[in-house]
């Protein structure tokens, strides 16, 4: 049975890890908060799961290849500097990193850039996204990652191409463009949802996330699956076997 | 069988009324373009539909009260000094002005504002819409119709709580307030969607347009509900018996 | 601060409930499980929830009669004696029974009731649910309240409209009647739709359960409303000011 | 300029197809109707499309292969023997037969193969589809194809996993079937969504035809494309480049 070490087992995410080990048929091989003594976690782990903070990534990083044992990554907010000692870090053991670990979300991505890269640019493409009142930010960085999805599809990018919050007097719409809308209100854990509008007919790829279990859910089997792999930078699609 | 004579015949919605008055049980009691004999059709009309421009609005309702015409103004820019000529025409006949002739609309419309006058202000209200490519405007006059009807439900007013285009660090949502989503793109009619979103649930009540032809077929049974009414004037909510 | 006292305190209900309390402002009155003291409980609480078992419900009865206080009844599965006893309690004391404590499709259902009653024939009803893997029935019981909510809009009943889960050759659509479809998977906490759809248009109401606390929500509301009132049978319509 | 020739020229999407061929910038080489002047048609033509008739389309292939001219089949109520027929044509010409011509529905086809084969059991499949009043049959044979995508994904097939309008106590959802759900109203054109619904988190694929021109536009796609290509059997997945 693979044992899972915990990096940031106190936060939020790190919490609910512990809670979905044993569901999906794991070991919790323990785990440390910020300060703890990683080099012995990862040591005693089979793999390891970080979603702590940026600035505790290179130590983590360090440990992990100090013992051997791969690690999955779900901090957000990372720099190009995490970035390359993440690439560096892949050279000597196995490392997954992501901004989104659900499994669901990964496959969407997936079939978001398939589609883009078949149906021609006379489909338009628009993403609409809905959080709880709380989120302070449209769009949601999800919403974003599947733009760059649709984006990398078309043989474009974001930045090129995306309109975000029309109001106004906004003219015809731009052919080849990517348009982001979000909604805000009660408790919702995060719906996203992208259209391909076509002359006569539409596509919806959507994902409604019930709660946010999902991601701790996605980061355990994602921590199944590369525990024992060779040294590389390893993605979510690879999990799904895209 | 009751005569409907269509003012701006020639026009795309003067030529949808025509088509659908069989399909309603109406008879075509003939249209006139701008500058035709407006007098003389509405003589021959049991009620009248006009779907001209504003700068003709006046010259058709003289014709309708001098010959004791109800009417139907579907035209739309109208200024507070046309609805002031409207008011003071619903003196001596029946009128019914509306931006928007859609049944299914004016019943959405009646639901939205009384679920936002049941609903608690701890329910957000958000309203996306989806349009086709060639639409210069966002959000749609009938989504910030919708908003109006969810801010009379709730006592409050639209420029007190809309807020348009959400993008960027917006910070948490202020309560109370009215959201408004705009998406763009192939040759979608029309769909509109009012989110009651409170804790742990969401209420959503929506139109689908699957083609215009839904506003003349609207226009249509306006005016044969309007026909041998008294004078008043008179609104879209009263046609489905709200 | 209003007490509440929740009968069938150890049920899944019961527990749920007594987490909602201070969230919503109440206070909580204690509770007892199937065999404790009621009458001690239904003394020193302003009102009594119960969601214990149809079995327990006379006795529920007899000591909220006792004490003089109201009951909020949302125990499932109750049979025309249970009706009738509930009836005569509501002679002496403040009742209100429901199949749904959820105020979003208590709110739904009227919205329902309402379209169906001023939308003509000409605009078919269908009415679709989604569940969880483990939910054993179909159409779901809400999926049915929601139906004889349009049925009676429409001045006609259930069984005389009702289709369930349509399947082969079943040639073109009888007017006027109501049609179920029910689908089944995941985790989903329940969503319920009803659509009205006309000649080109479409109007669809929806409620979207995210968790089964809102129930426990809705009763505590229905609770805080019910406490003080004078006796007679209540329902959730009156809770929303329906 | 491609020369698209029409079999059944005369019937619905017949007359359909004639009218999109200037919009997607094909060359109308002419049509016949049922007995006319097949051999000289196929001469005239670089492709021709059949929307004919099953009892027609033996009298196709022979006239398409003695001008080796390649063969869109649109044409539905095939039967074994007529498969045999095209797979033989096939040897000598290029043919494409589909049951739908909708680039979307290939399209969503394709997703949904895909989504299956990846996302494992514990994600549950359902598909529920919308049409007008007249359609006499369900489900649609749209939705069985979809559904049939998503049992290859799985690496079963429909007959097996099937469950078809659910209807009373009908006992926990088996794991991997594929449920199917059909609603009826209006004027739809037709909706298709397929549900895959996992443990906390949902995906939704899904297709929306706002008019039935989409499968003469597709239909025409399919023609331009197959013009010139070498004998053989295609499917819509090739036109999409699937």
């Amino acid at each position: 049975m693979t044992g899972i070490g915990i990096l940031g087992s106190q936060g939020r995410m790190g919490l609910a890890i512990a809670e979905v080990l044993s569901e999906l048929g794991a070991r919790d091989a323990g785990g440390v908060d910020l300060g703890g003594d990683v080099e012995a976690l990862a040591q005693a782990s089979d793999v390891l799961v970080d979603f702590s903070a940026p600035a505790a990534l290179e130590g983590h990083l360090n440990a992990a290849i100090a013992a051997g044992t791969p690690i999955v990554i779900g901090t957000t907010g990372l720099s190009g500097q995490h970035h390359a000692a993440i690439d560096k870090a892949a050279e000597r053991i196995a490392v997954l990193q992501t901004g989104n670990t659900s499994l669901g979300i990964a496959m969407l991505s997936a079939l978001v850039r398939q589609a883009a890269s078949r149906l021609g640019e006379e489909w338009d493409i628009e993403i609409v996204e809905t959080h709880h009142r709380r989120k302070v930010d449209a769009p949601s960085g999800t919403a974003l990652m599947l733009g760059e999805a649709a984006a990398e599809g078309r043989g474009t990018t974001l930045p090129e191409t995306s309109v975000i919050g029309r109001a106004g007097l906004t003219g015809d719409r731009v052919a080849g463009t990517i348009g982001f809308a979000s909604l805000r209100g009660g408790t919702v854990a995060g719906d996203h949802s992208v259209l391909f509008a076509g002359d006569g007919e539409r596509i919806e790829l959507s994902h409604h996330a019930e709660d946010r279990a999902i991601f701790a859910r996605g980061a355990v089997k994602a921590a199944l699956w590369l525990a024992g792999r060779d040294p590389g930078r390893y993605t979510m699609d690879q999990v799904l076997g895209l």
